[in-house]
């Protein structure tokens, strides 16, 4: 019988760092991972938060990876690594392998014959695939995914279910969207005619890059002329709302409930909290970091961190406090009254 | 020809509560539900909210169901009851009871030979439930709903349409699921090699007890390694993220819009308002209070009320206390120096 | 060979406006449209934000649309308008008309035969309709729309793809209902018996006006007694949450992330940023503008304009502010004991 799971030593073979523990620990197996308080000797576990530096003493895991400095207080073999939250992703990855796609379409996908499907890619029951679109080697189109006509997605990248891409979309290699996610549905364009609203017809489309991962239920309108761009690499959790002609730079990754108005462009490599909401025709300089439930209602040029929503307090005092706001605009000019008045008495 | 609805009489009979008018109304049948203004005769009202006491002088109702106090200006026939709105919702549920369901499998769902569905269950149109899922007695599966290998749906339990359910999801008995949610899709987990993001590998699943609801288009990712966990009579509104790793506590009600980052545990029985922020890694203690948009960016320990948005203001007056909240610390600064100076006088 | 496009003239015949330009350039002929910036002889622009006018000097466009105060400054030919934006929206209309829809069932739709569905409508793959749902003339069904039971839905409406209405719903005429967008779910009615959360029944409907837009995602609960209403012309965009009850009035649009609690009543021609939060049982004037990330808690009787969210700042000089704020009571307190201080030293 093969033998399951991967040895401390395989490990630290193919992703590096150093195993700390007995001789023999380097043959121990493990078979798969767990939390540093959950984890039982067949697991693999992680210290990278400090949060949790309180749970090591007594952890029962297998083997923990974790940075020098939590080294010594480990009473478990351990791998030191200078990034245990990287090594652990890839750790995992070698331990719980993703299950393998088949290839072919579900009898009970309905796929154009005008559509070009690599034979390699899979098309899951329930799926809708318009004329034209072209289905790159080894993609997951998940079941219930519509896709509309003159798509191209990419190489390897998954749809997991429930997806909704509209028409002349393009969708790189390696992306995985998660269920609900709409790529790709007409902008919030609005002229008013005096007595009515006219809709600004939404012509452009969507272009997302390699590696890109979308949320669950997360859209992402069309571009109403030119397109909204999804560079290489950016992140977006679940339920995020991006605008048209919006381009989110590479490598940016978006927490959960963020809004971004349309025509603003946030720069590569940046940070952008939950329920943070960005406001129309805004540049957003690279590296920048917003943290959670900011309003952005300016451009940041900077790169910098930026902030904008107060912590919350107890209802009683907070109520307090929240009045005196509504007045500060009085209480300052009180108190240059009162600084007037004293320099006054000064003369 | 059988009677329709259900007289006044019945309804204390099963419901409690204290008849107040003539003798005759307690053979008066009322067959519908209706608001105090716009019930007819025909239809039972109630008096919950104070803001509507307005409404109950001019009632058509054939019954308003009230508190002892609101009783004597009621002008039709009234039960008294401690709880009128807890009253109403039993009352309801009598007068217009939820339509029988009926069972079996709809010929286009798509249903893996190695499913257990219970004789009883219900599956529609456009459904698919993968390998190893177990679907419990009287259980309901709405058209268009995807359910991966290995998930566990306990009796009673309906997903209403277009619900995603990933692989071994366990939901318990008499859940309701509304349209759209999305239940085990990946956390957003992340970890930076020093030019690209890598994915860490979510293999946790999710664990919904009994009597859940999930509103419509609200997402729950599956946990990281361990579960992301909803105990029994949570009540999650439309369009809320639960991150990776999150527990929410029995019989914690939760309002629309609201976010909860990655592996924070709020406890049992908390209220927690629409909009609201929570940052990861927190925890909220049994009891809670958050209202509405507040970010909590720190653990609760001690059960109480907690705030953090403020309230609005005309937007010219806002704008003038928000530029001077930019200089509050400047402002605090200057107040103390006048304080020192004022008090060296007194020497 | 047909011409394409549509000359500058033809534009100026069917739209208003004035050509300035050489006598030739009436004959020039657009057949696309593109942004300042990008667009070429071929295309058509428009300038209405002023944020883009510093792209006018050196545009391509074969036209620019632009009010009086820009021609000057347009080195093309431009047609001058009260209203760019406007006769833009018109024009690309003109010049990209919508494909035409097909009619007839694709024969993977399920359509009760209890439903009634204009021969001139289309229903697409994977559509379900229930029984004695009534389809009007030219509506189009877009793939994996699940559609209930006595659903109405008027003349040229178009439901996208994935949207679910539950039964009894009303959708009214040229409406545009966007992927994934929830009409009818159960609202958030919860009542407390002691120990548990019981259901309050949800037996009203939605009812949706003409040129209603719904975005993707977003979801209109069905009322508890009465409907939840939908008034003509209203626009909400992606991820938006209307509770039950509700009432929007006619031209009021609303921006992605804004959430609407249960019972309020929000006036017409209002305009609603993104991720407002309207509490519950509120009234909100007619014309009635409220910025982006607002928390409306108190109803609005008087039209106007209204914030309630503090510009962001550094997050160093953020916090600073933000610590203050938390004392924000006491230094007022401060302030007052100075100025009597400071009146009695005048005595």
């Amino acid at each position: 019988m093969a033998e399951t799971g991967i040895s401390l030593r395989e490990l630290v073979d193919r992703l590096g760092g150093t195993l700390r523990g007995d001789a023999k620990d380097s043959e121990h197996r493990v078979t798969r991972v767990g939390t540093l308080g959950e984890a039982r000797p067949d697991a693999l576990s992680f210290l990278s938060n400090p949060h949790y530096r309180h749970l090591l003493a007594n952890t029962r895991a297998g083997c923990v990876i974790l940075a020098a400095a939590d080294a010594e207080a480990c009473p478990v073999p351990c791998i030191v690594t200078s990034n245990p939250y990287l090594y652990y992703a890839r750790a995992a990855l070698l331990i719980c392998p993703p299950h393998p796609i088949g290839s072919g379409c579900h009898p009970q996908a309905t796929v154009s014959s005008q559509a070009e499907i690599d034979p390699s890619a899979y098309i899951s029951v329930g799926a809708v695939l318009g004329a034209g679109t072209k289905v790159g080697e080894s993609v997951y189109i998940g079941p219930g995914c519509i896709i509309g006509e003159r798509v191209r997605i990419g190489r390897g990248t998954r749809l997991n279910a429930g997806v909704t891409v509209i028409a002349e979309a393009t969708i790189g290699e390696d992306c995985i969207l998660h269920p609900g996610a709409v790529i790709g549905a007409d902008g919030f364009g609005l002229a008013w005619n005096g007595s009515n609203w006219e809709r600004v017809p939404q012509l452009g489309s969507v272009i997302i890059g390699n590696r890109v991962d979308v949320g669950a239920n997360t859209t992402i309108d069309r571009g109403a002329i030119g397109n909204t761009v999804i560079e290489d690499d950016v992140k977006l959790d679940n339920l995020i709302q991006i605008g048209h002609n919006v381009c989110i730079g590479a490598h940016t990754a978006i927490a959960g409930c963020t809004g971004i108005s349309g025509s603003s462009t946030v720069g590569r490599n940046c940070l952008i909290g939950g329920q943070v909401g960005i406001a129309g025709h805004l540049t957003i300089a690279d590296g920048t970091v917003i943290t959670g439930k900011t309003l952005v209602n300016h451009s940041i040029h900077r790169p910098g961190q930026y902030s904008g929503a107060l912590p919350m307090d107890d209802s009683a005092r907070w109520r307090r406090n929240s009045a005196r706001f509504r007045r500060l605009e009085q209480l300052a000019r009180r108190l240059r009254k009162l600084e007037q008045h004293d320099g006054d008495r000064d003369l």
